[in-house]
Order: structure tokens, then C-alpha cells, then sequence
């Protein structure tokens, strides 16, 4: 999935940063590069600094307006270190991870970098879909470009590696449907063993409606969950007759 | 917390380098910088890249040897890059900083990083309580040594800011031993209500464990479902009267 997710460097002033972010692009698995409007490239100050991630750089697709770079793409996500006086969606560099490899098995995705001192222009990050802002001390926020994309990429390459550890998780996640339904079955049962008084329920279903959100059961542990339930009903209505 | 973690550089060869690690540092909240032997420092390249961060650099303690710089240290993280004939506890970035934080509330923390080329010594690293690798891909490892230290510096502020939310958490988290003594009560539960054969126990009580586990119930979630548990237990006694 990583193969369809491109980072796009905007007017980049320095060549050293253009290098440094192909290299660090290529440690964490990303290897398409688009530049828009670069002030200095190609340079041998950007092939110093890629080191062994020079062919990223031989690769790297040049254009000079930011739509030609993301024409093609059904998600573009932009970069932007302060908010905004209209709000957008807003996602931390683990919530881009997450959000962004879903959607790159089935369509093209940008990931956008701005300018050394300006970042990206309001106009261009009106062309997003999300903004992606990377947690700083608030004493000092000025991430260095290619850092930036170091930590995006990282966090991309995170998300991957889990990504193939949940394909190995034995079954899917219990749909909303049938969380809804535990939760419904849970409530009767809860009222039947007179633990919940429905007059008086206090913040006990949201508590445990809180506690298995956290858990996201899978089928088979739903399963087991009504098989429960369904158990202590049947114990709770011979207890009665 | 962050305060009592210090990042230490051993042996750096590009002062560009230290200058870019200590920006690094200093976005995330960093300020302690430890130079064992670099090679060129003070050095202007250095100041250049550090830009807004060159007081960490005029704060940065130089010494010539490893030990001086970890001597009052009580946890001492080394990065690898590859793994050691004899195994080592290694942990990944977030691993790293759910472990360090918690432990430089108390003491002093140190993160290890090597030379350009060769990283750290096996002596060096035998000095570590723990190793650290930061994920690559397979194709290309070759992480630069301020874009690893931005990796990891990254992780600790994220797992600061994972921290101070904890606190706005209602309830502590539930001990082990209230987790076990659930289990024992959850087994005997599921016994009474003839879900559980502990004849033939199959997989249950390790799903649920696992369930369980992953919630990390805190403490009044724990009160809660133990209460479920009494509410049952009654019930089932009355209904084999």
C-alpha cells in the first residue's frame, strides 16, 4: 500500500532538504517523490544528502503547479503547523498513518510538505482533504522539512507493519451492528440479575459500553460475549420459575 | 519528565548532524545534549542546522568518554541498528517510550546514538539496559542519525502528551492482581452457569483474557464488572434452590 502514497515537496528552497527527505522517504518503504517548483534541482547538495536513496531523486516527478501533482489522487492531506482561521480536518501524524493506508489500497494518496519558512499557502491547503499537524513543544515548533517527512513516513511505515499483524488476527472486528446489539442484550440481562435498576441507571452502560469500545471485540469473542448472556438467561428464568 | 532524558551522540563525524539533532531534539521538548568524542564541535555547520535550537547546542555537555556521560544515569537506552550475536531486550521506538517516560519521573534517562557509519560499539551497547531499532524497510536501513533521533524524541513528546491525558483519566488503571482475581471469579462464574466445562476448557478463558487485557480495565470498570459477577453468582444460587 505504501507504494501509493506519494510525498509532494512544495517550492522547496534548499536542495540538502530535498535529499535528506528522499532519504528518509526510502528507510521507511515510501518511494515516490513529487517536487513542485523546487528552486534548486537536481543538485549535487540533494544527492549528497539522499546518500543511498539517490535513485528516489532519479525518480522524483518534477511539475510546476501543485494540481499537476495531485490530479490523480483521492486523497491529499497537507501539512500545516498552526490552525487555521477556518477549521479543517484536523489529524496527528498517527491518525494521517491511519486513515491514509486504508485508502491507499485503492487509490492514489499526497502526502504534502510546504516551505522552509512559509509551509503550504491557505489556497494550497484548501486542495486538501485533511490537515496534518506533527505534536510540537510549544516552546520551539520549527521541524525541519525533511524531519517532518521522517516522522509522516515513520509513522506510515508503523501503521503498515501493524497493518500486516492484524491480517494475521484470527477473525474480523464485530460490526457496530452487533456491538449495538451486545450492548442491547447486555442491558436485559444486567436488569434481570437486578444489578442494573432501569429508574435509576446512573453511567454504568456508558462505562461498559466505553470499556469494550476500547477492546473492539472480534466475531469470535462477540460470540462468546452473547454465548455468556445467553447462558445466564437461561439460568436467570429457571431461577424464576 | 522529558527533562531528565538526555540525548547522547557518541563519536559524531558531520557537525551538521549534531546541529540537526539538537532542532530535533528541541521541537519535541528535549533540552539535555550529551557529545562523547565528536569529532568536529564546536563547529559553525553545526549552528547552521540547529537554527532556532542553538542554545541546546551552547548548553551541550562534551566529554570524551561513554561512561561520563551515562555515569548517573538509571536507564540507559542504546540504538541498533542490526540485531547482536548475544540477544539483548530490545525495544521499538514506542516501546522505548512508554518505558523511558514513566522512568525518568524518577531517575536519569539516557538514549544512546552511534557513529554515522557504524553506529555503537558492541562494548557500547553492552552498557545498555535496553537496545532500541527503529523499524526500516528491508530494502534500505540506512536511517540518518538526527532523523533517528527525531523519530525517537518524537515518540517521547507523544507519549508525554499520552501521559497528561492518562491523568485526565477518571480511575487508575486496574492492578494485576485485580485483573487475576477477575479471571479466577469470571472461570467460576461461567462454571455455575454451565458456559464453562472445565472438563474441556478449549480456548475460552484465554480469549476472554486476551480480551480483557486489551481494554485495560481501570479501577471503577473493574468494580463494575466484579459486581456483575456477585449480581450472577446470587442469581445462580437462589436458582438452584
Amino acid at each position: 500500500m505504501l507504494k501509493n502514497i506519494r510525498i509532494v515537496l512544495v517550492n522547496t528552497s534548499h536542495p540538502g532538504n530535498i535529499g535528506s527527505a528522499a532519504r528518509a522517504m526510502k528507510t521507511m518503504g515510501l518511494t515516490t517523490l513529487y517536487l513542485v517548483a523546487p528552486k534548486l534541482f537536481p543538485h549535487p547538495k540533494a544527492v549528497e544528502m539522499a546518500t543511498g536513496a539517490a535513485d528516489i531523486l532519479e525518480k522524483a516527478i518534477i511539475v510546476s503547479d501543485l494540481k499537476e501533482a495531485i490530479s490523480d489522487c483521492g486523497l491529499v492531506v497537507g501539512t500545516s503547523a498552526r490552525s487555521r482561521t477556518i477549521p479543517w480536518p484536523m489529524l496527528s501524524p498517527r491518525q494521517c498513518a491511519e486513515k491514509v493506508l486504508p485508502e491507499a489500497a485503492a487509490s492514489q494518496v499526497a502526502i504534502l510538505f510546504g516551505r522552509e519558512q512559509s509551509g503550504l499557502t491557505n489556497d494550497e491547503l484548501h486542495c486538501c482533504h485533511f490537515h496534518l499537524q506533527i505534536p510540537c513543544d510549544s516552546s520551539y515548533t520549527s521541524l525541519n522539512v525533511a524531519a517532518a517527512v521522517q516522522v509522516i513516513a515513520y509513522e506510515l511505515h508503523m501503521a503498515s507493519l501493524l497493518e500486516q499483524t492484524k491480517e494475521e488476527w484470527d477473525y474480523p472486528c464485530a460490526t457496530a451492528g452487533e456491538m449495538q446489539g451486545f450492548y442491547e442484550h447486555l442491558e436485559r440481562v444486567l436488569i434481570a440479575i437486578d444489578f442494573l435498576n432501569p429508574n435509576v441507571p446512573r453511567q454504568l452502560m456508558t462505562r461498559l459500553k466505553r470499556l469494550f469500545n476500547r477492546a473492539r471485540p472480534d466475531a469470535m469473542e462477540m460470540n462468546i460475549l452473547r454465548g455468556i448472556l445467553a447462558a445466564i438467561d437461561k439460568k436467570t428464568i429457571l431461577g424464576k420459575l
